[in-house]
């Protein structure tokens, strides 16, 4: 048939598609910052990959509007989710009355941008957040919070040395407000957020572009200076001599969230203020997070977000303010294995592959049985092939052990184990076999 | 801004979503069938929930086809997966010279089909999937093996008294063909699929109306009443003394099967060969799956599936036998629920909520870090509030411990550890914390 051989069986651009080997470290990282997320009592939230596209258009704009895959069904005009935030906020608008409120999820899951595919750039990506939701009014120690987890799932994901850089928009707000260019906030904001990218000095051009004074320039650019510890850049900011109620309120918030954050064991290795930090999104309203590999800066943040007013104001009449944070993973283990930070790992799960060298596969399987019951993940080499074969099926999946099963062994109730590895060979009963090949670290196969 | 709060923030109908304590079973479920399929070597396997539309259409049909959400994106004619078989015979087709056969992969993921929404038929809805594909060839244990992780997964589970049933479409075929009838095939087999919904009268009606003589009427109405053990029920297909290679060759298929699967531990009460089960699909070729809860039955199967000759012909020229399973996780959850099957259960993953007696939270911050690290989910209550809010708050969430930290107790060194369920009140210090909280069983909460 070969016009049915004409069918384009590749995956779809943009979208990433990984081999068994790649799979499972996903899986491996998905799950690390899964358990992570958990052991800060965050539960799971699902909510479907569909809705409707009135609902995810409320919040989207420019860009991402864009991009939205959006179609019909019947009479229903649909749309992919773009974020996972937009439907967090239709789910606690919806269910309202059955949440209890502070209201802290995690979502692990896909969403859609139809970008231009280039590297790096996804059309289909899992994003990892957490959100703590309040209703009324949210503690700003759940800031500090927020940050720790950042810090305990990159931590417990093994990635190298890393900051957890922290601002306050309402220090920036105020700062600008202080010094007589609130109007331009947005602007100024957009252009801190660039500084690092394009140099301190089309910085400061740019800013002389919007039409500040040179003493503006001058005060922003010491601004975005203030280096020093986290009590430094405090008494920095304090010293600015700033008359602002709101510059005020960011600089005691930025206070207290450090200070929280250094109770809760995040290692000041680990965490800065950095103040030229702004994050784009309009809907920021106070602490605001960047996570920085510290020798890949070129990944840019793989982990922002921040605190904001109000979740859901388009949908409900509940002041809902929270604070949330975003991994884009797909992004993520796309940089890490382009930068060769993944280890190549097996390309199976599997810890031991049963060899049976008799046609009848009684013993084989029941040994099989006993090793799953046991927790161990097996396979039982099931087609007719001699030893070499199976042997080489372990190596190129990376099975660690191989137990081989022949009538010799039968007769002894000794079967040979042999570590795929290092080549080492041992006769073993089933009870022993269980105990070698049972609690073995990933680390150490 | 009325206008705006017009917008319908309500889940699209047929697609499920869950509240907190719902989800977190959801989740429990399936992890546990996760960790069940990974227990036989199976890997992970995620491919894009969008496909381009020939690629799926290539496969699908009939009803499928009108149910399938398809869309335009710039110049890609796209649409969402319908089920997880058709990607998976794409990836291995596209990846082919990378895997290595047999390649073993299961798959948790959603699928979308715009069906006119009823109590339990949903649009998105997870299946859970494991195949076994061999290349050229793939032996009959296998089939043994898929019934084991059937038997296995839904142990683990723990779901009530169930029956995996298995027969084999070559009895069924070489029956049809042994007596004549073979051309009408399709159309009995579907009766046959029928029987046990519409009854003996109306399946023997069905068949004579078909044209089939009184004869071979008799002949399969025997054949679907054949009963008894595994032994019984080959015993009985032989002494029909069918003359036809394909018949005796499914016999032989079924005998090797059943007496792998016994090799394997899975215990005869749970398994049976039933000569009425011959699912509909027609790429069936050998053995044949489902599943039933023994005091649900109107659940129909909740796991099915089956052997198929090849899994990928319309896109790659290669021999690629299988044999896999399906669970529908969100209608079994669905009908688990409405059964009451499924236990009600909290509504967070947190075990221990700090309760702050003292504005400072430096103490409080310490020991829920103390636990976190620990492995314990832990939540510290941060909003202003007098004890009882916050306790109120654990109960609500079904939180089973509190700590309730005060100034007397951080003078002490130990803290008042409270048994949310049993109201049991006792002083420990952070140690004896973690002890007594750590290890709990879920079923001891």
């Amino acid at each position: 048939m070969p016009e049915t051989k004409q069918i384009t069986t590749r995956v779809l651009p943009g979208f990433m598609e990984l081999l068994p080997a790649g799979q499972i470290q996903f899986e491996r990282m998905r799950s690390t910052i899964q358990a992570s997320f958990e052991r800060f009592g965050f539960i799971p939230l699902v909510t479907p990959v569909i809705e409707r596209s009135e609902v995810l258009l409320s919040k989207a704009g420019g860009e991402t509007e864009k991009q939205i895959y959006r179609f019909t069904k019947g009479e229903n005009d649909l749309a992919l989710r773009f974020d996972l935030t937009v439907p967090v906020a239709r789910y606690v608008s919806e269910h309202f009355n059955q949440l209890t409120f502070p209201f802290r999820r995690y979502a692990i899951g896909t969403v859609y941008r139809g970008e231009r595919p280039q590297k790096g750039r996804f059309r289909e990506f899992y994003q990892c957040d957490i959100d703590i939701i309040g209703l009324g009014e949210l503690s700003l120690v759940n800031d500090a919070e927020i940050l720790s987890v950042i810090y305990t799932t990159f931590v417990n994901l093994a990635l190298p040395d890393f900051t957890v850089r922290i601002n306050n928009r309402k220090v920036l707000n105020g700062l600008f407000a202080g010094l007589g260019v609130g109007e331009l906030a947005v602007d100024i904001m957009r252009m801190i957020d660039k500084r690092e990218k394009i140099g301190d000095e089309a910085f400061l051009g740019s800013l002389a572009e919007l039409g500040l004074s040179a003493g503006v320039v001058a005060r922003l650019s010491d601004f975005v200076q203030i280096r020093g510890s986290n009590a430094e850049v405090i008494a920095g900011l304090q010293a600015m001599g700033i008359q602002n109620e709101l510059f005020e309120a960011g600089v005691r918030d930025l206070a207290e969230v450090t200070r929280a954050v250094e109770y809760l064991g995040v290692p000041l290795k680990n965490f800065a203020i950095d103040l030229s930090i702004a994050r784009g999104l309009d809907y920021y309203t106070g602490t605001v997070y960047e996570t920085i590999l510290n020798d890949h800066p070129e990944f840019g943040s793989i982990c922002s977000g921040g605190r904001y007013d109000n979740l859901a104001e388009q949908y409900i009449d509940q002041k809902l303010p929270g604070v949330g944070i975003s991994i884009g993973l797909t992004r993520l283990f796309d940089q890490l294995s382009d930068a060769g930070l993944i280890e190549p790992g097996p390309a199976t799960v599997t810890r031991v592959l049963v060899a049976p060298m008799i046609p009848d596969l009684k013993i084989p399987l029941e040994i099989a049985s006993c090793l799953r019951e046991a927790g161990v993940p097996t396979e039982v080499y099931l087609e007719a092939a001699r030893l070499k074969k199976m042997l080489n099926y372990a190596n190129k999946l990376g099975v660690p052990y191989a137990v081989i099963v022949g009538e010799d062994e039968i007769k002894e109730g000794q079967y040979s184990l042999k570590n795929m590895l290092t080549g080492e060979q041992a006769k073993v009963t089933v009870e022993q076999l269980i105990d070698r090949v049972k609690n073995i670290p990933d680390s150490d196969i």
